[in-house]
């Protein structure tokens, strides 16, 4: 048994779970290795306390599972049978007193649910989500390579974005070379939608690249990620297209001092909101409070958007193996947009910081 | 009230529902013309029998929301408040007895289905799915310009990856080749993974492309599609590089007469399962029939698979207003894998062929 599963199962000794049925595909590939996207159809992995786990997959996709490492049982279904009887009998087959069941309450539709709780009446279900957060939250050393492999493809494709900056470029075209440019080096998936906004667009911390052209004077926002082997990087630099205003560089400098304070307050024993308002305060003390509308960052794996959130209320211990965002950002309407975001692994004394293209002002 | 609201409504009379509740963001995109993706907030249509519906969303979404075009109310909800007391308070401003909700069961998580129960402990919840998708298979005459629109745009990715393929390119450089002409185009999404396959892998028909490099000989499968304003293209076209041998050629005309008998036999008040029948006897009768194991196509629309399900045993009548597809295909491992795929537009009278590209074998 992989010790993923088997932090799991104490979880589920000590709380009196019988069965842990998971459905994601992201929590599915954590605990069993095998990585699909079922579609319409039904993915499951069952965890017992004792007796052994199994995978229920559609048929064609029996081969791949086995191939990805799971060794244990793999149910396989065709389209004219109910996959849910066979969950049925598989549970039956192990255990004999279903009373409490763990599910993804968040992931699992109505008509699913609809369906377990006919096959086990009696059972309590609880949510498996908290406890799989909390799991996937300290990375080991293999996630962290992966991670680390799509931290340099991240920074690549910042470096190549900035390059492709020209007078006249619109933001579409720069964010289509870059992604052009990363797929040559085999990236087939990214991180969320890639923006490359400049201007105006650049001061809303949720824009949505178009047709605007870069124009001297602008500041250009690159927010990116790539996705290496199931996990996922994300970084922000902020550049500047030919001279910028004082005022934007007053900006461009409150949010890099803000970015290096929170990198300084991480370390293990310090909580999420003391990394979080380490960066605040800096943001705050420039005079632009009001401008940082958002949480420092968010903890950053299979997912995009995992744990810790670093927000100034979680009072969350940092702890070594975390893996997580610092990205404090100032916008201010009509003048400028700034974000400044590395990707950082919390270590025994501090921090590793993934993303490594240079922070200082780049005028280009 | 536009004409699908009212539709809605008249079900929900027929039903005794009192309440539908909408959440997936394609269903709520029909029938407010607003489309979101909420990521892991709440988003919400409230229709009743004669009150007025309302919309809820992200409060930072809401003047979107308007700008759409939804005239009815929208209530907007902050990150710190729980929408659904919201939802609660809207719904009884407006009916007093609650004992029948319609909801999306292949949408809604349990966890917020267990605060609707809570909500409304003594309603009954039934299905909105069935209903929804018998109304979004019929399409109306903007639908259907729209639909036009995005297999314009299929066609040309057709033709510009045809133009692609050289000795020596994998599948890959053609495809990152055709995604980056659409986004020139100022296309933004694809309708799916789009798939550019040879050799061996283009006799899976679910392949995935990668470092394989074309050769002379080879045969080259596209299937792509285009999104424009959320309505979806698919299209599949299989091209030869250089000269093909005699039992490719067979297997290519197999799939060309099967397919343009779908299209002969595809009228109103036909069945669906006929429409399937008419191409898969003519495969059966070149004697490929057990190399065609998939459905003969799918409905086309907001989703790319929706209704009608072109399948040898769906008694469902064709109707004017249908978008489907016809893609009968052969894959014979080790020697071919063609399919030939259009989107059609059922008509009073018969059909109109949306997708040009042609479908004579094309050597290049």
């Amino acid at each position: 048994m992989n010790q993923r599963l088997e932090k799991l199962q104490a979880w589920m000794k000590e709380n009196e779970i019988e069965v842990s049925f998971l459905t994601s595909s992201e929590n599915v590939f954590y605990l069993s290795g095998y990585f699909t996207n079922p579609h319409e159809r039904l993915l499951g992995l069952a965890v017992f306390q004792d007796a052994e786990p199994f995978l229920v997959c559609p048929g064609m996709e029996v081969h791949d599972a086995k191939r990805s490492g799971w060794e244990h049982e793999i149910i396989g279904f065709s389209d004219i049978v109910n996959p849910w009887e066979l969950v049925h009998s598989a549970i039956g087959k192990r255990i004999n007193n279903v009373s409490k069941v763990a599910i993804e309450k968040e992931h699992m539709n109505v008509e699913r649910y609809e369906q377990l709780i006919t096959l086990f009446p009696k059972a309590v279900l609880v949510s498996a989500e908290e406890k799989m957060r909390t799991l996937r939250m300290i990375k080991d050393a293999k996630e962290l390579k992966i991670i680390e492999e799509a931290c340099v493809l991240a920074d690549y494709a910042v470096e190549y974005g900035v390059s492709e900056i020209k007078a006249c470029k619109t933001e579409l075209d720069v964010l289509n070379a870059v992604e052009y440019a990363l797929k040559q080096k085999g990236v087939t998936e990214m991180s969320f939608a890639t923006m490359v906004l400049t201007g105006a667009n650049a001061a809303s911390p949720h824009g949505t690249p178009g047709g605007t052209k870069i124009q001297k004077g602008d500041l250009v926002l690159f927010d990116l990620g790539v996705v290496v082997d199931r996990y996922c990087s994300d970084i922000t630099r902020t550049v500047a297209y030919g001279d910028i205003n004082d005022k934007q560089k007053e900006i461009y400098d409150a949010v890099l001092k803000s970015q290096l304070a929170a990198i300084e307050a991480s370390k293990p024993g310090m909580t999420a909101a003391e990394v979080d308002l380490a960066a605040r305060r800096v943001i705050a003390d420039a005079g632009y409070g009001e401008y940082f509308p958002h949480r420092l960052g968010h903890g950053l794996g299979i997912s995009v958007h995992e744990y810790p959130s670093m927000t100034e209320t979680n009072q969350l211990i940092i702890e070594e193996g975390m893996v997580y965002t610092i990205e404090p950002g100032i916008y201010v309407p009509e003048v400028a947009g700034v974000r400044i975001e590395d990707d950082v692994f919390v270590t025994a004394d501090g921090l590793k910081v993934l993303t490594k293209y240079p922070k200082e002002l780049q005028i280009v």
